[in-house]
């Protein structure tokens, strides 16, 4: 809280990217002399996405830069008062607004990153009530979109790590790069709007994707960007004449070699043992194009197979351009498969590899990277698993952008306490009663140093719980589940991102980027049993305190309208 | 072309915004002095979404901005130099990179909002070979979204709009509002990031939606908004005290009057005919709140009366109130359900509505809106006309903004033609054999003045087809199936929106946003019978020219390779 933030990555988030009915409910709490009334509002969802049991919250380090840069500027103000909907208002209001920041607020939210469950607070906005009101839509759209998309991602790498357990399985598979799967975003293109993009290509990183082809999230964030040419680039190449002049630098000598000419001398077993007439057969415009590219980048040669046809012509053309690559001192990087049975694909470039590896004495082809795109989703990645693939890297895009499988988050906003006052929402959907009052949330620990459950307090009444010390936890809805827990550490859940330091709470620091992924990664390699899994994961309880569970169910029962039979 | 437009509306939109690989494949390009080549590329998509038959098109308003702004900064020069992928590139090619920009670029493309299908060309981009690849991904990124968007709100209006032709079959309804249901976007908060919000609000304007919540929205494009209050303000009232001071404006007399005793009043019959007891049991939190919004608002009452109980509380509750707005000279505007049976609670509340236009002799009450909202989709909006229901306006958030029903529009981007060639890609799926060579697309309509069919011809050999003459339009893939159309009307469907005019086409200007609404509106009046189905709609033909047939088929033959067997 030293220094400021910048501002938010995205110029339009400022206090006026929000629901009119903020504004419109801040002139009616100004209007009533009610807005500076101390109210607290709480950010929590309902139902883990994707039928899962977690939930990686994130969006938060955009939401501390916008608190800070949060001012409403003149021509806000103008554009205001000029809409019909506000024309009648006393024009004081506007004078209020205008001045109107965020100095008088304190956030407290989970760290970023942390795992998330439903009805955990992961945000707590507390403050002037109006200027709470005024946040919400903001807020939540900087934080519905995040935390769903790195849930996403961090779904699509599991799943895509699942991979080693089911090639045993497998004993007919080529043992090919015997590592676990990457996977890169690839999904600007199909992204909804660019905030979209550049938001995915963040917050996949976060989730557990190590690079995205976005640059622009490159610039920006310095995610790793990964990417090297498409099958417009194939196209733009018809013969081997247009490339005839091409040369490659000899990397030791620095001599420059043409390139055809060595590509032909394997192609046409000038000087070579005979690598085989299928080589000969090839799209020339395609081998063309793989020598351009070779040319222009030796160090990091990545083929896009699949323009004609990937097992007969684009895999053979990656073959012999990289066996020159090869013999000028670079390592070939790989191939991109774009089209078709992507696990057959993948098993039949593998173990031409192999093949070639052994019969032309070159190790590297064993640890070339075959890249799998083309609409890939998380119900790909478990069938690619089963037919068992040669896959090392997945680029994956609209589907994890746009979070096909449930494409929004379902955080809400709600006042939970005024005046120090608890507030409740009924509902005629009993999962949608709101827990009122203010809270504390802990994360309980067990021996092993697995997250046994968490813990909900009332801020105002609770001590907080001990390690080593026996506290009950009881679910809010259900009288009978209680558990009696003794955890071996206890972890705060909420820090103060901010605010001023008016109470016992020392100020609590952003997770940056890459604190925000290994804090994801720690998480996921501790989650407890079944938390993870596919069908039917183990959902994790978040309970509340006895005094909690008693203050909510008296509460609830003075305010929900006593039926009446006569 | 004479005066430059603004920037994009989202200052993230940059050159930048692309993926890597359209930096590599540039770089190899110059390297190997091709960059200079002049290409042709077609934007089109293959599929229509939401298993629908039409595609509303739009982004190019943002494209033709981007265009004029296309210039990469120093800053970001100097991140590229640094990236890994493109450390040893010769440092050449970053002074020619940083003096790029679209002055060599000719776009022409549908109008704004024009009805599109598949494989028709969206946008064609001619010029240098290096500067249409660097304009891809943005592109794409600018027009997906958009067009999915538009199209998805297309869909909703129509679905809401059946309503009265499902209403003539259930003669029980109450007669609330006769006039077509209208839709109003609220989904900023869920959407994907900041821009997919703002983006949602204008292209779902277009589309045919009304108004918009997201304020920013309205400053930006001048999008009518709307909102009233949440739940979070009927909870910040507890009871009836805290709003005893709170007056209202006589409207014709200027006069402040207690707007509390004058409620009470109706509620205990006190100078009036018997109201019925049940006003005197709804929860007083809530009418305390709806006095206070009165009191801020008295032009324009609506209020969300699920809070607590909509039959028993909220709805008796906005009555109430309403009856002294009206008393002071104001027209109340109607109540928001957010929650339970939508169809069913519409109903009760045009049921209570018609009861107290008769006894309190309030016609008004007759045609105050029913605004419903709670995650309604194209399903839920089919489900409720088929319940039958009095709902006069939806508030459409998550499964607007988001798509739901499908995320992603497919819109790809691809080399039809290289140096005057023509250019193939094949595909081991034939659905995404490309057609090759440089098009133009007509829509050729008939004697009611609906559109027969699209004819794309070859830009090269072909002449425009001519109203009254008939003209052989076949279908690219199928040979048996040919149609002889003789077109009462042609409308050529390209025009010219960036480049100089080096030929006979005039420059075209983007439709803005009132024209584009206006021009969706007119093409779904008069669009062919089926087109607009929600089950089975009926595909609309894009043809191609005998002239493009032959080719594109001679072409295929050449370059597919010949199966061998021996």
């Amino acid at each position: 809280m030293t220094s400021h933030p910048p501002p938010p990555t995205n110029a339009l988030v400022t206090p006026l990217l929000t629901d009119l009915y903020q504004i419109t409910m801040t002139y009616a709490h100004w209007k009533n002399k009610r807005h500076e009334e101390h109210a607290v509002f709480e950010l929590f969802f309902r139902k883990n996405p994707f039928k899962g049991a977690f939930t990686i919250f994130c969006g938060l380090d955009e939401v501390v830069r916008h608190l800070h840069a949060f001012q409403f500027s003149q021509e806000d103000i103008e554009y205001l008062k000029s809409t019909p909907s506000l024309q009648n208002c006393d024009p004081e209001f506007f004078e209020y607004l205008l001045q109107v920041d965020c100095s008088q607020m304190q956030i407290r939210a989970l760290q970023h990153g942390c795992l998330a469950f439903p009805r955990l607070p992961l945000v707590e906005i507390a403050g002037p009530l109006a200027v709470g009101q005024l946040l919400e839509t903001t807020l939540l759209t900087l934080i519905n979109y995040p935390s769903l998309l790195a849930t996403n991602a961090a779904r699509m790498v599991l799943q895509a790590q699942d991979h080693d357990q089911t090639r045993q399985r497998h004993d007919t598979l080529p043992q090919h790069c015997p590592r676990d799967p990457k996977c890169i975003e690839f999904g600007l293109r199909r992204a909804q709007g660019p905030d979209g993009g550049v938001s995915a290509s963040k917050y996949a990183y976060i989730g557990g994707f190590i690079a995205t082809s976005n640059v622009l999230a490159g610039k920006l964030m310095g995610i790793p960007i990964s990417g090297t040419h498409a099958h417009a680039f194939v196209q733009s190449y018809l013969s081997l004449e247009e490339v005839q002049d091409l040369t490659i630098t000899q990397k030791e000598s620095g001599e420059q070699v043409n390139l055809l000419n060595k590509v032909l001398e394997y192609r046409d077993n000038k000087n070579h043992s005979n690598i085989g007439d299928a080589f000969q057969k090839t799209n020339e415009g395609e081998l063309a194009a793989f020598i351009a590219y070779a040319s222009a980048f030796p160090e990091s040669l990545l083929c896009l197979v699949d323009t004609y046809d990937t097992v007969n012509s684009g895999l053979l053309n990656f073959c012999l351009v990289a066996l020159v690559v090869h013999d000028m001192g670079y390592t070939p990087k790989g191939i991109r498969l774009d089209s078709g049975d992507l696990a057959g694909l993948s098993m039949a470039c593998a173990q031409k590899f192999a093949q070639l590896a052994e019969s032309q004495q070159r190790p590297f082809f064993h640890s070339v990277d075959i890249v799998a795109s083309n609409d890939i989703n998380e119900k790909t990645l478990m069938e690619l698993n089963q037919q068992g693939h040669a896959i090392t890297v997945y680029g994956i895009g609209t589907n994890l952008v746009t979070c096909q499988a449930q494409p929004a988050l379902g955080c809400v906003y709600k006042l939970v306490e005024l005046n120090g006052k608890p507030r409740l929402k009924l509902s005629q959907d009993a999962g949608k009663v709101l827990i009122p009052g203010r809270k504390r949330p802990y994360r309980l620990f067990g021996k092993d140093g697995t997250p046994l459950l968490d813990l909900m307090i009332d801020a105002r009444k609770d001590e907080p719980p001990v390690a080593g010390k026996p506290v009950l936890c009881r679910n809010p809805f259900q009288e009978l589940d209680r558990t009696m827990v003794t955890p071996s550490r206890v972890v705060p859940l909420h820090g103060l991102f901010f605010g001023g330091n008016n109470d016992d709470d020392k100020s609590a620091t952003v997770n940056n980027l890459q604190e925000s992924k290994n804090f994801v990664l720690e998480q996921l390699g501790q989650a407890p049993q079944g938390l993870l899994d596919r069908s039917n994961p183990k959902q994790y309880p978040v309970t509340v305190s006895d005094n909690l569970y008693n203050f909510l169910h008296k509460m609830w029962l003075e305010q929900l309208p006593m039926k009446e039979l006569s």
